[in-house]
Order: structure tokens, then sequence, then C-alpha cells
């Protein structure tokens, strides 16, 4: 396929930490990306992680979104919970309002929200929870999801503004939709690359069954997201840094 | 003293439920109320109670206030923690950020934020607390607090519109601080009446230990407070209504 | 089908409040039952309503059990989550564990393991869940569960000596499996009754889609179970307590 | 003062991640010590980890303590609580037969209970809280404390067998008390030689504040503590393992 017909963004999840726990290097990975994506105290973080991460997000012009992800600290928002869609649409409305108490706080505006882990793999398999989660979401408030899936179908039915996402570190099953494990895997900067450079210049990936699996955009923003938990997160990033702006400048994206 | 030279209003904390866990008879309260302080999730409240409870209150044409307490619903946020004041700052503001967004969701305004259980004492105890607490209060937006302690120094000082409380259903040490019991004791209509006289007819109060203390509530707005987890909570805040009422009625304010 | 061949116990979960918060009325149920399940502070319960529940129960000769949960007070144990074995083994020992230090400091025998929830029904519905909540039971000690499912399969195989169940409460599906409400629905004592002796006089039920269901309790150990948290739950325990004394004497089961 | 006539052990807290969240280098640091105090999942820990510490622990032939909290893992048991004296006793009771569990499961022993953090602190400082958390150990089982404390005085009043602490990352108060922080600081091999070396060969050390304090241990068994959070803590009980060794040789405790 072609390459992607867009100017590239790069997300990341930051304040990820809770109370004495940290989680990724934040510090170091603020000046490499474009949006962050908050956690919200549910899956992780809390308010005074919140605080700090929302102010090194203001201090470095870094877009700042909502990360709403399970009730669930011990299991990092990785272990999958049958909530009913009234529960869901409260359980994001509570936690994407408590980030807006900080970013308001700061004068900094709600840019993007985006669900945490299996929370958003849940809501491209199901698409009563995919509307559940955002019905919870403020109205006009772009959100951030998998093109070709119930997210960008659920967006365009309630009218909210749709962020396609690439996956810079986390493989693909040939159905589009991500391998999420309950704790990331080290990945080298080279499979990195490689892994981004097919999504970026060919709009496909390969599959972790090996299919080549093409990954239509459509005219949608794309943010390329990358984890911070990962194990050389810092590594990782950088080279997604050094790619996007390779790419963006190549095809003249300012 | 003379009579309270205001109109009175009567607040009750609502929405202080957990999942399945029911505490107070909510729904028969509403109707009883003006100013309703719901639960934020940390002592009580969770994200389907808050939604229910907001829209309850819209129906009823109830002012919403937040209630944010200590992260501690097995103790009901009435075991004193020692906080930080950015922990404190960020953790009001998590709160009040939560609530706003069901707020947002109904199109209710914020009316108020009223501190939940010892938290509120720690605040009329300690200074810095106070200050910690209000600094998470977003701007403009008024307290509800103890006249003559910290809470109304503080929010002077922090320039909060100030709201003075009195209480329907909990006991004065003579100091004008409050008596919290981890678990509310049952009160008569008749003590309660009596209780609530004293205070709107001579601006006094006594005390546990038997003085007659006095309770200047200045130029401030009033309003009672009652407690929806007291024993008999219904009859209490009945006979307060009917007492408010008849109060306001005599002297005119309507 | 015949009569149940058996002497029939009851058992009902006790226990089940958080801090402030009451679940069942556990002190007028303990003197009509013969076996607690006592709730271990994942579901419900806490540190001090184990202590006094395990005293209550001990002061009226009641046999204790644990009954373990998932870790989700907000949602009761009854929202479903997935768990790697591992985790199922460690949070069933850890919670059993927990009981047995209270038992052990009153003297009292550790009784049954029965799990609480919807782990009770992920476990007849998937033998690896099953197996995995098993490995944490001591070994030796009996555990309750549905005869004919994984419950009575896997115990087998574990050595686990197996109490089979009946409820008293809760309407059966046509695979001998139970229609978990999140909240339970009221009952009235004759729709009760009904469910209790079809079930002792003719070992078998109606099913909530109409069919007769048999439920074969072979030569087990058999426990009838009634809620604590059912609306009505005296009522029904009284009326369950009645039943099962005049089987048991009917048939000289002493 | 003259050297400690004792034996010296040393002591670390283990197993104090949660969920994904890694603390210490556990798996360096268990070949190096004594005894090893588990979290039991209130201020840090959860079941998998115990079980898998427990398990470590036995593959080296550790000795293993329970290591009961505060129930406030985002304050890592470090942030004063006040709780009733049935509270405390039911939480410490809860906390040590959860970890008993795993022992129980791997035929491993409870070697002592040694409260973890600022519920240390509040236990030295209030004797009533001292006997509230040590009424909820084992009959018999050993205890970790400060002699010359309330910790000592009341292990002997109940007939707790008492193992005297000295601490080689954390400074001392003149009151032979200790300055907790919230979150560990650094400190040089070096330091920790120097702050070591005065306890074992003089029995006392120098307070914070400049005094030099005698920490006589009588004749109890005597571990020193080092913590697994502090950053280089590898090196840090590194060299106080080479101290200890060398210290025991030197004196013939073998």
């Amino acid at each position: 396929m072609a390459p992607i017909q867009q100017k590239i963004y790069i997300n990341v999840d930051l304040g990820e930490g809770y109370g004495n726990y940290r989680a990724g290097p934040d510090d170091e990975l603020i000046p490499l990306i474009d949006h962050a994506n908050v956690a919200c105290g549910f899956h992780a973080g809390d308010p005074l992680i919140m605080q700090q991460t929302v102010r090194a997000c203001k201090e470095h012009g870094i877009a700042v979104g909502a990360h709403p992800g399970l009730q669930d600290i011990l299991g990092f928002g990785r272990r999958e919970m049958k909530l009913s869609p009234e529960e869901l649409t409260a359980m994001v409305r509570y936690q994407v309002g408590a980030l807006k108490a900080f970013l308001d706080a700061e004068g900094v505006p709600l840019h993007h929200v985006k669900p945490h882990g299996v929370l958003y793999s849940m809501m491209y398999r199901d698409k009563e929870v995919c509307r559940a989660v955002y019905e919870g979401v403020p109205k006009g408030t772009p959100v951030f999801g998998l093109a070709g899936t119930y997210h960008e179908e659920v967006a365009k039915e309630l009218g909210l503004p749709f962020t396609a996402e690439l996956y810079g570190d986390v493989k693909y099953n040939k159905d589009k939709t991500l391998v999420i494990d309950r704790k990331k895997k080290a990945w080298t900067p080279e499979e990195t690359k490689k892994h981004i450079s097919s999504q970026l210049e060919n709009s496909s990936v390969t599959a972790v069954t090996g299919e080549e699996v093409e990954l239509p955009v459509a005219d949608h923003n794309v943010s390329l997201c990358c984890h911070s938990d990962s194990p050389g997160a810092v590594q990782i990033v950088t080279a997604a840094r050094q790619m996007v702006d390779e790419f963006n400048k190549k095809y003249g994206y300012t």
C-alpha cells in the first residue's frame, strides 16, 4: 500500500506509577513525544502523580489526554472485567473529570481521551462496550483508537473526532487488533524500526501469525503509540521519534 | 444571643453507598433538603452512585456540592491520616473534578465544596491542612464550613466564598468544633429540635461539656447540616425542615 | 426422583459487610443455620468483621468455613474477572489463611471452603479455573459446591472432601448451574418452600426455562445454601430451617 | 560501650512490589540475608508476590517472617492512620494468617513478625498501639523490634520472644527511635559501614542531632535491618553482610 498521507504524531502513556511505585521513565520520554495519555487513578496513577505529570507536560508543551482504565491497580488495567454499560460510562466520566481538574488548574485543555489496556481491546471486540465507554467522553473531545474497528465506527456514530493510532511496540493480530500482554516484553530498536517503517511507508504490518495486514487510516489524524513501561522504552521512543521526524520531513508534513 | 439574621438552608451528605452497599435513605431525603454534599468515591460513593445521585438532585432542583474525603472506604473517611499538603490539594482536586464531570454531563453547576468527616475536623484543627484542602477547590467555588474556625479564616485568605454551617445532629465541643464518631448514634426528633432551635433562635448551643457556646455566623450564608447515615435520618431531617421553614417564614426570609 | 438420602444442613454467607457498611442480618441468621461461609476481605468483609463473625459463630456452635471471592469490594465479587491460574490459587490461599488466623485465635477448626459469587460459577464453567481455586484450599479441607459439575469432579481429582450444595433462594439453569444476579431479588417464603421442597423430596428442581432438572447428590454430605443479602433473608432462612428440620426428622436423620 | 555479645543476623523487607510494580531487587538480596520480612498485602505485596517470595526464601534457606503494615498501598504504609486497638489487632492477625497460608503450603515455619513502616514507629511511641499489634501475633511467635522501647517492654508483658533490631540504613533520633522518610534516601556503603560498625562494636550510634546514643540489646537475639527499597540496596546489604560475617567470626559466634 501507499505511505500514510498525514503528518504522524507520537503518543505515550504517562503517569503510570502509584504512590512510591514508579512505572516508566516519564521525565526522559516527555521531551520526545507529542501526545501524553495520562493515567487517571484507576489502573495506575494517583492524584499527586497526575498533578505532577500534567505540570511536566505543560512545561514541555505536550498535549495531554485522559487515559481511563479498569479499576484494578493490582492488574494494571490488564485483567478483563465484565462491567455493565452504565458502569463503563460512569467510570470513564469519573476518570476524565478527575484529570480535567488538574488540567483546569493549569489552564491546559483536554486534548483527547484514550482508554487503557484491556479496556481498549474490549472496545474493539464489543460494540456495546465501545459505545458505553465513549458515552463517558465529554462531547466533542477527540478519541484515540484503532481505525477499521468499532473504535472508529462508534466514534463516528457519536460524533466524536477520531485519531487513528498505530503501534510502535505492540504486535498486531491479523484482524488488525493488538496482542496485549500483562507485562510488556523487550523490543530491540531494530525490531521497532522495522515495525514502524512498514506502518508509515506501506500502511500495513506483518501480523504475529505472518500475514500482511493493511492498516488504512483514511483521512484521520494519526498518532503512533509507544509504551512507557516497555523495557528499553527510552531507546524505543527515541528511535520512533527519529523515524517519525524523517517521515514528516520527507513528505513535507510540518 | 439574637436569632440568626439570614435565611437558613439545609444540607445533607448523599451518595454515601458503595457498590451494593447502601448508606442513607437518599430518595426520601432529597425532597426535604436544599443542598446536597455528594460523596466523590474516596470515603464513599462510586461512579455509578455519583451519576445516579446527581440525576436525582437535578430532578428535585437540589443544589449539588462536592463532598471530598480521605481515601479510606473501609474507615468511611473517619480515620485520621497524615497527608502532605500536596497530597491533600491533589486529592481534593481529583475528587471535585470527578464529581464535576457528572454535573457537566447533566448541565448542573457545582454549587459548593464541603470536605467530609475527619478531613473536615482536621481542617479546623490545623491551618496548614485547611489551606491545602482549599487549594484544591476550583477558584470562586463556595466552601461550607464552621464559622469562627480556620474554615472561615482560610476561605477569606484564599478568596473563596464561605457558607457557615450549623449542625442539626452533631454535638459541639466548647471550642465550637464537632464531636465526631466513627458511627453515628441515634437522636430523637426532640433532641434534634432543641439542638437546632437553640442555634437558630439564639445563635448558640450547649456543648457536650455543658457550656453555652456562641455560634456567630456573621453575614455569611447559612446551611444546617443533617446526616443521612444517622439512625432515624428521615425523621431528623423532616423535623429540621419544619423548623427551618418556620424560622424562615417567621423572620420573612423567602 | 427419590428424596435425598442424607441429613440436610443449612449454610449461609456471613460477615459480608465492609467497614461501616452492613450486609445481611447476621445476628438473626446465626441461630438458624449449621454452616457459616465467612467473607475473607476480598469481595466483602474486613479483619474486624471477620473477628466478630468468627466469635459469634463460635458462641452459637456454628461450623465456620472460608468464603473467598474475587478482589472487588465495589462489585461484591459478582463481576467476572480474568485471572491466571497462579493468581487464582494464590488469591484463595491468601484469603483462607487470613480467616484461619481468626479461627486459630478462637480455637475453632476450619470446617470448609466455599468460593463466593461469580468465582463459584466461573469454576463450574471452566475446569482450569476450578482446579486453580481448589489448589489454594488446604489439603483435606472439605469444599462446598454443585454436584454434577466441575466442582465435584475436580474435588475428587484433588482428593478434597466434597459437600453437595442445594440452593434455597437461587434459581437454576437447565444445566444445573445457577442464575446469578449482581443484586439479589426478593423471594416469598412460599416460593422458597416450593423451591426447597422439590430439591429435598424429589432431588430435582424446575429450571428458569421450565425444564425439570435432576440434582443428584450421590452419597455426599448436603448443605442447603440461603443468602444473607436477599431481601427478607430472615424469613427465608426461617422457612428453610423449618423445612430442613422436618425433612431430617421425617427420615430419621439426626 | 562494649561490643554486642551475640551473633548478629541480617533481615531485609522483601516482596514489597504490587502487581506489575516492583520494589527492591529481591532476587539479589535473598542470598545475602538471614531473615526475610515478607509484605502481607496491606502496605505492599499481593498474593502472587507472597507466594513467589516464600518459595524463593525457601530455596535459599532464609527464615521467613510476616511484615504486616497499615492498609495503604498508595502510602506504602508510611502515612500514619488512627486505628482502634481492635482494628490493629484484627489487621495484624489477618495479614499474618495470610502469609502463614503460603508458608504452610511450602512446609516452612513462621519465623517472626515484624510490623512495617509507620506502624512500627507508632508502636514505640504509643504503648496501647504496641499492645494491640502484638495481640494479633500468634502465641509464642518472636517479634522483631527496638530494644529499650515499648517494643521490648510489651513483648515481655505478653510473653512473646523478642529479637532486638539494629538499623543499617536508617538514622536514629536521640531517644533511640528511627527517622522514617516516606521515600528512602541514598546511603553510600561507607556511611553504612560506619553506621553499622558503631552499633556492633560499641553498642551505640550517633543520632541525627549529634548525640551518642547507647543501644543496649541485653541478651536478646539481634538482627540488623537493611531496606530493599533504598537506592543502592544491593551494595548496602553486601557491605552489611561482610561486616556482620567479620564480626561474628571475630567474636566466635557461629
